[in-house]
């Protein structure tokens, strides 16, 4: 497996990702090739700073690269030499397998959109995040490539996320269900609701419309919302984690006694900001496109991005995308019949 | 201060609440009457039971409620003399000034709605549910009342969580934010990004658009989403707050060393508890009405309606609505003016 790593963009320069690239290359015998796309210089520096020698390494240069604030498309037609760009030509090119990226993620999902195309028969990408829970572990989507979607790519989400579940998380059947402000059907938005009437007819464990209480109480695994919600909803899940870790240590440091009693619990508190990191899994993954693609963080450590390369490798062994193709097609059957019986949100 | 109490509809019967009336008025003495309205034979029974005497409780009979799976608007057509009607009727006809349910949401919001109106100018009611982060409280609206909104009424929302955190915080000058998916204007759906041009014209100190993360860092102290997304993202928070309290508690016990580090740690872990739990604040207060209205969760304990009774006491002596008319009448001066330069979506 040949992997393209932008390394670009992040929040610390690009000496972390290439710490996780020679992790990830200790680690995993199967990974054939490693380019590092972004500007040579720094790269060369980054590998001399951590000894990493690795005869599987490449560099390939991008003299551009986007940043934060950069607006995608825009960014993306004038910045024709950015590490973005240049890494997915490489899966376009044939010469590498899937990419790992810690840039700009409008960018990310755009230049992929744009050079891979999506697979036959998905209409847009979607971006699939891996989050713990009590027990295992649950995948949000879209994380935000599609904010503003129509009731079949909803519906079409429910197809790749369900396949992505089966295949990295190893649950045949998961539960697939719709965010909504309540259970019964009459809740939600007409997208939702043209969404729910769609989801059902397709072959798939869909359980209807969960609430947001749900999704850590071990209901569903596979919930599904457009990438406006999704985005708003992982990031406040993002935002209430650290809240709480901040909380919990100014609690802990208050006085010598909650001090004491916190070094001696140390393990089962450091077993919770563990068991509550979704950095354990990776990245997120925009699904849907002729290629894997995986967004990681930008303030990620080198860990992160070993566990980035590891997912990768799973989504490649797991032929991902075939599966996805080969059930969107019979999804598209039924999805293209109701279209014609009644015209949905398009 | 007259208070109509519904206290049918809750998850364990009407005896937390009429502990928590008894904690109330033992606490409060500025509340003239507490009118405890549902069964009498259960209402008499409980009084007994939670050894309520006080001569300022009365009740008045009401032979049906709504269940948590009817639907509001029908369940209230059909149901004439449901406890949550016959409260808010009490308010209409000026025998009580505000009202205190731990029924149906939807039901609540509806009864209100109906009977008793919205305040002058106001378009919809929304519903207000202050949260704890690190230092400080925010406020998101609309918890759900609204769930398919127009970007006035997202506007006018903007209006009534800026009046109710200065008075019920005591904040002279909140940040007003708008959730999307993004901070730059080109994010968000058509909805936010009408919204984010109306808010901006207002005399709030608005921020424009903020994110998920930013609800918990203190960026931000009245947060707006519609309906639907406002709440899918309580429910998240809640969710998420339950399965974090789980985890630690399965890490702490996993051994005796663990154990007795979170023993002697023990206040500092019942702080964080305290410091994240959203009902020291009481219930979640349906603004625009011409009345008083806070719904308490299905589960609450005695101590939850007692802070509601004292949130609402608030609401009532800073003359909440009061200065939601008047504020929302210099808003529609120039949401009008807009209206007319250019059609919003209604």
């Amino acid at each position: 497996m040949r992997i393209a790593v932008d390394v670009m963009g992040g929040d610390h320069g690009c000496g972390s990702v290439i710490d996780g690239v020679k992790l990830a290359l200790d680690a995993n015998a199967k990974i054939s090739e490693i380019l590092l796309v972004g500007k040579q210089e720094e790269i060369k520096s980054a590998l001399t700073k951590s000894q990493c020698h690795d005869a599987r390494v490449k560099i390939v240069h991008a003299s551009e690269f986007l940043e934060m604030d950069d607006k995608p498309v825009e960014a993306i037609k004038r910045k024709k030499d950015s590490s973005i760009l240049r890494a997915v030509e490489l899966v376009r090119d044939g010469k590498a397998d899937a990419i790992i990226s810690q840039g700009n993620t409008g960018g990310i999902v755009a230049a992929s959109h744009i050079r891979l195309r999506p697979l036959p028969g998905v209409e847009r990408p979607a971006i699939a995040v891996i989050m713990p829970r009590v027990k295992g572990e649950w995948v949000l989507l879209d994380g935000g490539a599609n904010p503003e979607t129509t009731a079949v790519q909803l519906t079409q989400s429910a197809v790749m996320g369900s396949v992505y579940y089966k295949l990295m998380l190893g649950n045949p059947s998961p539960r697939v269900g719709l965010l909504s402000n309540g259970a019964e059907g009459i809740k939600g938005n007409d997208l939702t609701r043209t969404a729910l009437a769609l989801c059902k007819k397709l072959d798939l464990n869909f359980i209807g419309y969960v609430e947001g209480s749900d999704v850590f109480s071990g209901n569903v695994e596979v919930v599904l919302a457009d990438g406006f919600v999704g985005n708003i909803v992982l990031k406040t899940i993002g935002g209430m984690g650290k809240a709480i870790q901040e909380i919990l240590k100014s609690e802990l440091m208050a006085n010598p006694v909650r001090q004491i009693g916190a070094f001696v619990a140390q393990r089962g508190l450091r077993g919770l900001k563990k068991r509550m990191n979704p950095d354990a899994y990776g990245g997120a993954q925009v699904l849907g496109l002729n290629g894997n693609v995986i967004k990681v963080h930008g303030s990620a450590k080198a860990v992160v991005v070993a566990n980035a390369v590891r997912q990768t490798a799973t989504a490649f062994s797991t032929n991902l995308n075939k599966l996805i193709t080969s059930e969107m097609a019979k999804a598209n059957e039924i999805l293209v019949e109701r279209k014609e019986a009644k015209p949905v949100r398009a």
